[in-house]
């Protein structure tokens, strides 16, 4: 996709999604150190009260700058960028498409969701997904598979290829994580890539890595941060932009494509030595780690735009329904230093469903050559 | 490549060697804006004395900081980091490898060749490249195609069809740039990826980007850079690395391979503000843009490695021959300020050449499953 088509349109852009994905406490606590710990999405319940005072309460890092303290002290709440509301706006002209795409050529769009074990969390964004597919005329219901916890790894090649062998099908999402007795990369390979609506095939990043080639699909999640940008005109090209984390469902095809839109892409992992520092250089941060409030308001220069796509579940005895939801960024502290920040939930989440949508539109569209 | 294994062995690491290109002034003066502009070894003659002053010459940026022109004035002359030398023990662990297999068992690693036209650079370049297969034992030259520059894009696509088919050989090699008149992307994609030792492909790339995936080769230069700084002892884990440029042969690889080394990577390019100023911030500099002298001293931190990839032919009416080959680093200045630097040419140029060589040994070896 070339840097001069990124703004949505409903026929080029492209989203996909990826449920959440369990770690332990010990991995989430090292910043994207492995795949699974540098997740979009990391929903686990902290049920230590130690580690809950440890992890999620926001409190300003010792070494904050001077600047960013009188910022914090000075500054008014930033503006919150509202992904739900972009969200609908966007599932809206899906919508129009799909209607437009049914009455000229008879099609409908199908994605097949499949679905190994019962964890309540990916239950959950199945469930989620299914509900915006019929929302906006896409059809998942009969290409619909549960399967359960002990599934052969064969069984589910045997169900990847009946899909792709399907041409009413035309996107097909394996909800991650799957079962530890299976082998992802063999699973994710299997998927035909003009069907491949998450975009994660290597070939697929390769082609979103280089200048003058064009992914097939742009990865929902990455898709869904820049999109927030642009909807809000929040100034990319040549800007500094600091992505944390470094996962290769989110952090990295976020570095990459905002490197197609040529920013100055700096990517912070668990390895940087001073993350907080090189972090504060940024003009928009991403935060996609999957570690709650990690991102704290000394690491944010004074009007920078931050995006938080973390989403983590948070014991919390407060609630009537005994947990919260927390993002990477302590939204307390940076909301009063940032220009703007997306909330957790109703920020990059509905955003990434969208982008799910909106890819496989575009993949149905690709296969019956419908402009 | 997995992390832990990056260091130099015959049996694992890659090269791959990638001609000049040749760019017009006016793209050469923008940094890396295109494909062509950031390749690793530009070749042209500047001949405008004018255009020779502005900008070969190195003069520091007025904007140069304090503290560099301290350390410009105080420091002794940094370390310079002897490619040559290296690349000459590369090359020595290569050819006993390779007399090892053909000794067990009975294989010699074949390099195809392939040559359109009859640029200058071009045609220097392949001789080398022949020159170092023969040192080392590597059949280049059973495989050697030279066309006229209006050859067909068919008929190079029937020559690499030829070398994919042909068990004997193990490494493809179209030299660049293609004339005119083809389809760079169709004629590259053609090769077999087990045969790309260059490592184009955008699936390798996308191998290469991705965590807890192995890319089939690591494009040459940016294993030449790495190996380098290993060979060097500077640390690369955790530490600020800036890579200036970002064309998809150099720049895009390096990034992601330091990436994969844990490396905290920035890239600098033609649409970001401030480069001097980001550049300034890295531990290690890899300058790979085709623009002579464009990096000065003010654009280092005290102390910090320069790996120099640029490569560019410059009139010298002081030079018998009349010209001289600069890097993109303004080398006396960055040389008192810098703790290490590579010289152009003796820096990174033969090192590109024996990762050719050792990627066509990998190549050999995997086909054969010889260990």
């Amino acid at each position: 996709m070339a840097a001069s088509t990124m703004r949505f349109s409903p026929a080029t852009y492209n989203g996909g999604s990826r449920g959440p994905q369990r770690v332990s406490p010990a991995t989430a606590l090292r910043l994207g150190s492995t795949q699974n710990a540098a997740v979009f999405s990391v929903t686990r319940t902290i049920s230590s009260r130690a580690r809950i005072s440890s992890i999620s309460q926001c409190s300003s890092s010792s070494s904050s700058s001077s600047v960013t303290s009188a910022a914090m002290i000075n500054k008014a709440s930033g503006k919150v960028i509202d992904g739900k509301s972009v969200a609908k706006q966007i599932q809206e002209k899906i919508a129009t498409e799909i209607s437009r795409m049914k009455e000229s050529i008879g099609v409908v769009p199908g994605l097949a969701v499949i679905l190994a074990g019962n964890r309540e969390d990916s239950v959950a964004y199945v469930r989620n997904k299914k509900i915006a597919c019929e929302s906006v005329g896409i059809n998942s219901k009969s290409y619909e598979v549960h399967l359960a916890e002990e599934v052969s790894e064969q069984e589910v090649l045997e169900h990847i290829k009946g899909f792709n062998d399907d041409p009413s099908v035309h996107g097909i999402l394996v909800q991650l994580p799957l079962p530890p007795h299976m082998n992802q990369q063999n699973v994710l390979n299997a998927i035909q890539i003009e069907k491949d609506v998450d975009g994660f095939n290597p070939l697929n990043i390769g082609l979103l890595a280089m200048k003058d080639r064009e992914p097939l699909f742009v990865p929902c999640t990455a898709k869904a941060c820049i999109e927030l940008l642009h909807r809000y005109d929040v100034p990319i090209k040549g800007k500094r932009v600091v992505v944390v984390g470094r996962s290769n469902i989110v952090g990295l095809p976020t570095a990459l494509l905002l490197q197609r839109e040529d920013a100055t892409v700096s990517i912070v992992h668990s390895r940087t030595e001073n993350p907080e520092e090189i972090t504060r250089e940024a003009d928009v941060v991403i935060a996609a780690v999957g570690r709650p409030n990690m991102v704290k308001g000394s690491w944010i220069k004074p009007n920078a735009v931050v995006i938080d796509v973390g989403v983590t579940k948070v014991e919390d005895a407060k609630k009537r329904r005994g947990y919260r939801y927390d993002g990477d960024v302590c939204f307390e502290e940076v909301n009063k230093i940032a220009s703007a920040i997306t909330p957790v939930p109703r920020g990059v989440g509905p955003m990434t469903i969208a982008m799910l949508l909106s890819n496989t539109l575009v993949a149905a569209k690709r296969a019956h050559n419908f402009k």
